[in-house]
């Protein structure tokens, strides 16, 4: 297996001291910055997020800043969903899209302010849409990126480490919502959020310095509730329908055939950059969507590539995620399926680079 | 040390299978794109390089293609340097800044046709600022990212390898120009250029059908030639003085301070996004700017983030790329420095993660 180089632009964050002692064994690049992918073993780090609590650093959701009096105006042409409605302490996942509907990231949207909201990005230089979209329309806001490092909390006993370390009050937080709380003296954005299903909160570090003393009160913490450093997983985030940008879906893609259409309010988000192209796909209708597919017999290798959807002579989708479950002891993946096979039920093949296996396409994911 | 985990987001190329059957043994991510950074050592692949002939997979280097009646009005807005003299079959190296004169990429511009053009980028995704500038202003251009992946071929032994596969005619293309060559009937553009100071070409394959095929044949053409599978080498770069996006420039610096204020025509280069914040700077010239550093003493760590500069108890700079250098005997490398402290023969102090090194800040490069 080939290692990792290391250099400046693939940027270290502040926890990776933390990260490096706490024994990662893998990493991935994401937005030009690290990010842990495992640390016992996926397996082992998939039952311990299941059962305990793990801190994650992920950094690499980095925030685009937009302030100014035009913030909330640039906003609403960034995305089809309705932000109207929208109130300061609220977070909107949002699909972005170019004028051709195609997504180029699914970020979540933090409203800090009328005039001050981060979006906390996926997997592609998002900054550069929008500095070019704000600059082209010459609008009175400032975007950048800020020193902001989000660390995340998630597993069942979240909310026990977190009350800890901020108080009773960050129980109250609801879903998608955060509060700002105090850590050494200054005032952090926590949001109930995160990239798992088993619960959990988002800590906006503001000031890099502060990552190293937080992740540590966090552990020292959490010693009596087994808390240990983990990451993002493969499996439970399969199992659980969480899409990756760059994985599961590209600019190729409308966010109806992500299944994402419920997020798209097309005909009252006036003024959002692609409008035209998804009034058209929200009439007729995507021709292929993403859907959850079992494919049977033992472990599929890693999947780095698309790998076709067969019916017979047919190539009717690909598969762009794939893993083991040890609870549903089958391998989980994600597909994109044309709509002549989405139907819940249908058995068809993949072709792995280890061969041709059978597979059933589902409606619901696994949890 | 960590290995790299693999996903569809991290993108393979076509020449991977051939890179792997290579053995390389480390990669970096680049415009979310394996790179490969080690084949048999870095300090192996550098002395092969200089003495023979190498074969580089530097499908990273993604083209932003813009076609259409305002592609060239939109290249003289993405960049300062005036491209009115430029000529369909020439390439011109181009810093792209913002609307304050931060570098967002530097790339080469590539220029097919009056109204078709190729931006072969560095580490950003530059396609995002180009559609959204195109979009903002409501220009009648396409934007988008083709099917070609560069394929290099650098290292003394260039020419004759290249003879050997395109015909004596490549011998004839000009330095940072290009012609179109014929590779199993299909019309490839060969340019004379690299990431290297020993001289080559870049094959822009367009098709990734083609990658294999012509990988293949170059390695057996090669043969007698000790071609091997090579890639961007740390040493030499920094001996050269060629730069890295992202490591030794980033956003946060004008052309100017990067040394790049010959490529930027700021009183032609009419309508060029940051032509206001750019002639001011060109008035007062940069107060920091890209200089040599010889590190003095054994070889130094891995840099992967950015090494004070001392002068005494002052800050005047940072190093941004080090490595030891086998042909210099000593560690060369690149940083930042105050205009205080720029001149040649200065002595300072680096602020290694190993401890404090004495260093020689110079004019030239080493090569």
């Amino acid at each position: 297996m080939a290692v990792i180089s290391t250099s400046r632009r693939v940027r270290r964050t502040p926890f990776s001291a933390g990260v490096e002692a706490a024994g990662v064994k893998g990493y991935t690049v994401y937005n030009r910055m690290l990010l842990p992918t495992v640390f016992r073993s996926v397996e082992e780090d998939y039952h311990h997020l299941k059962r305990a609590v793990q801190i994650w650093d992920v950094s690499v959701e980095r925030q685009v800043e937009v302030r100014g009096p035009d913030a909330s105006k640039l906003m609403q042409m960034l995305t089809p969903r309705d932000l109207r409605g929208m109130l300061p302490g609220q977070c909107y996942y949002v699909p972005i899209v170019d004028e051709t509907g195609g997504m180029l990231n699914d970020p979540v949207a933090v409203k800090l302010a009328e005039d001050r909201w981060w979006i906390s990005i996926a997997d592609s230089d998002l900054l550069l849409w929008v500095k070019g979209i704000a600059y082209g329309y010459r609008l009175d806001v400032l975007v950048d990126e800020p020193d902001v490092s989000p660390l995340a909390v998630q597993g069942p006993k979240s909310d026990e480490l977190m009350v800890r370390v901020f108080g009773e009050q960050v129980r109250d937080i609801r879903f998608f919502r955060f509060g700002w709380f105090e850590f050494q003296g200054r005032s952090l954005v926590v949001a109930r959020s995160g990239y798992s299903k088993q619960g959990g909160f988002e800590i906006y570090v503001e000031g890099g310095d502060l990552g190293m003393p937080l992740w540590n009160v966090l552990m020292e913490a959490g010693k009596d509730l087994d808390v240990h450093a983990g990451c993002p997983n493969l499996i439970e985030r399969i199992e659980g329908g969480l899409l990756s940008y760059g994985n599961d879906m590209t600019d190729d893609n409308t966010p109806h055939e992500c299944g994402l259409g419920r997020f798209c309010n097309t005909n009252t988000a006036i003024g959002c950059v692609g409008r035209d192209a998804l009034l058209r796909v929200a009439q007729e209708g995507p021709v292929r969507q993403i859907r959850p597919v079992e494919i049977h017999g033992g472990t599929v290798p890693p999947c780095d590539q698309l790998w076709p959807i067969m019916d017979g002579e047919d190539h009717v989708g690909n598969i762009s995620s794939a893993a083991w479950s040890p609870d549903f002891n089958t391998n989980v993946a994600i597909g994109m399926v044309r709509m002549t096979h989405w139907k819940s039920g249908s058995e068809l093949d993949v072709v792995t680079p280890e061969g041709v296996r059978p597979a059933t396409v589902y409606e619901a994911f696994w949890q």
